[in-house]
């Protein structure tokens, strides 16, 4: 054994088993996978009460102008502005009342000098007048008002189209339907609306070891945990996963699976890309498709694959639960949010000084789970196999891949998680 | 007409006709709010795949050790460790290959001195060994294994109950369900859990003008809006809307109505609640309940009434669309989360210039809907009852009782709206 071994960074040997050819940084890798994935384009029509959350896909015009006639924006009276003038709150104007306008039951009689009528907010505003004086500022006496203030022409009326007006585009293919869009569609009078279809996302477990939560494990066996922290964190992410039993790490079987998955816009395994798995999914994707990468320069979370078979996005998220969780945050979300044209995902980040010092070094960007306690982050990691790494935690630290200690208490960004 | 009006603050008038009796600050209303609203107990099973934003209803014990076995972190080779500590990466350790492990067929035999065994991670750790040497740091040739590196015991080993102990309480009633902690539970092998229900909220229109979305519209009628934004933003936080058609303002109507909701958790009405409407909802919650208060010191929104009726709350929201939407933001949504037993919803708030001199005065809190802009707040707020108000808004800011003036350039934080 001669042979000279070189260490090259850290964990990373020069010579035959260089585990993963070429890590990419999680921004170039994050850029690679945003170029290749696709908004959905299948739109449906949803019910208005289901609407809030989807995506427009369409752009709405105003069939009517809101409000459809001008009316009181107050409880008063609906006056010519002009009989108003002189009133004082000592020497009032006084008017003749002429009616009451009710929204089910419209005045359609001219007003006439110094006259009114009755209106409530919402009422349609008889013809002749011009103003609305609010009630406040009157007083009734059978069929006489008194008016203790002026009004100008206009006041406390609104008027025709004042919210939307006959045929202005008034939302657009695109639009995030927020409650506020949802009430504009209603003021329309709609029942329904087009929207882009949620992205359908094959959720893939693999692993021979992998077993169905609800069944008895035998040694050396685990349950599926990466399925349902994806499906969750999809579901919230506006789209519609749907779960595939475990494969096992067998060529064949994953060769199978993956000719017959044109019913998604997307299949996410879990498992089955690190090297210990023999890279079985990066053969079977390099024999359907294309790698784009395998490999990101980040802990954990480095046994990442991502790739296209007939174009479609396929990502191999590693094994480990926080691996795999993480990095369905950081890489997932931003691709599946793209599909479902959402907006990129908010984040909440608040500033906090760290709990003890942490040496780095990995080479790669540091995922780092923490738990906020007293302005203080709190690291909570464990381990990237242990899900309660990331259950415990109040959100996440990302370090960069030059940085090589931490000293206590220096201030850190915490993205929170939800 | 020689009676003496006397003004005081602004709009309100003291005298016969005063339109609140007794506005409450915002804050009054919100504690009062939340001191009547209970948090759901009614618990039900939902299966693992829709439990994400759930809140559990049961605590966990934890019925088996995660990982329920030592198993390898890292692929490489299982090793007694005091067999590697002379190893250098010119002088490699040579040891004996007597098998493989792997997840589906753990080896039992016990490894002895200068053996190792081949593991992936993942994989059981065979008895005898004590560490695991990384892939990166051995070559092997034939039966043969070079080890470049030495490991202290327990290297690259996840023990048994790493992540979770056997009869551990994992997770607790209350606990907001998240991607990771479904994970928790997929990893004991649960299929389901006791979650508690979504609170259900009745969603009631007023009004004889207001007409369902789909139907033809007459002079001085108006399509139903608040409910559409009312299910929007209450599908949003945890609850389970359920709209009933529009009922007229009368008097009967709404006692007959109230009378028939021991379904509900929560009666939403929205219209009927200002005092043009003749205060029916007051006099109807009077009649079968209690009003805690009706009209908030809050513009737009001040014609805002809760009341009991057998111990359940009642909302009375104001009829028009913006105020109808402000008021859900800042008093409808932190009694329903706290009804569906959620955390307070994160704010995101951003500061901002505002755009423009506003002259405040109105004797209220305001509520501002803003758009921004390269740094500044631009007030989009038309009227309160333009529901184009909210649509436009990127957020709102909340304006002090007692700010008389707000100068251009001046900062304030502005709360996002999703």
């Amino acid at each position: 054994m001669g042979r000279k071994i070189i260490f090259v960074g850290v964990g990373l040997v020069m010579g035959k088993k260089i585990p993963f050819k070429l890590l990419i940084s999680r921004e170039e890798a994050l850029n690679l996978i945003l170029k290749h994935v696709k908004p959905v384009e299948r739109k449906e029509k949803v019910g208005i009460e289901e609407l809030v959350g989807r995506v427009l896909a369409e752009d709405v015009q105003a069939n009517i102008s809101v409000p459809s006639f001008d009316r009181a924006a107050m409880d008063g009276y609906a006056v010519r502005a002009e009989d108003t003038y002189e009133a004082t709150s000592t020497k009032p104007k006084i008017l003749r009342l002429v009616g009451v306008s009710t929204v089910g039951k419209p005045v359609k009689r001219r007003l006439e000098k110094n006259e009114c009528i009755q209106v409530a907010t919402g009422s349609p505003i008889p013809p002749g007048a011009d103003a609305v004086v609010m009630l406040e500022f009157t007083e009734k006496m059978g069929e006489t008002v008194y008016v203790f203030k002026p009004v100008y022409p206009g006041a406390n009326i609104s008027p025709m189209g004042e919210d939307i007006k006959k045929g202005e585009t008034i939302l657009r293919d695109g639009d995030l339907l927020t409650p506020a869009k949802v009430g504009v569609l209603a003021a329309l009078g709609r029942r329904e609306a087009y929207v882009y279809e949620k992205p359908k996302i094959a959720i893939v477990p693999t692993g021979t070891e992998v077993k169905e939560p609800g069944s008895i494990l035998e040694e050396g066996q685990i349950y599926d945990v990466n399925s349902y922290t994806l499906i969750s964190v999809l579901s919230q992410n506006g789209c519609k996963p749907v779960r595939f039993p475990p494969i096992p790490d067998v060529f064949d079987e994953l060769d199978k699976f993956v000719k017959n998955l044109v019913n998604y816009d997307m299949v996410v395994f879990s498992g089955g890309s690190s090297v210990g798995e023999q890279d079985l999914l990066e053969k079977v994707v390099k024999k359907s498709g294309e790698i784009l990468f395998h490999g990101v320069q980040i802990k954990p979370g480095k046994p990442t694959l991502f790739g296209l078979i007939d174009g479609k996005p396929v990502f191999g998220m590693p094994g480990y639960p926080t691996s795999c969780l993480s990095n369905a945050y950081l890489l997932l979300v931003p691709a599946v949010r793209k599909m479902a044209r959402l907006p990129p995902k908010p984040k909440q980040v608040v500033k906090a000084k760290i709990s003890q010092r942490i040496v780095l070094g990995s080479g790669r960007e540091q995922f780092l789970t923490v738990k906020i306690q007293d302005g203080k982050a709190i690291p909570v990691f464990k381990e990237s196999g242990t899900i309660t790494s990331m259950t415990e935690a109040d959100g996440y630290i990302i370090l960069p891949v030059n940085l090589d200690v931490l000293e206590k208490g220096e201030e850190v960004e915490v993205t929170l998680l939800e």
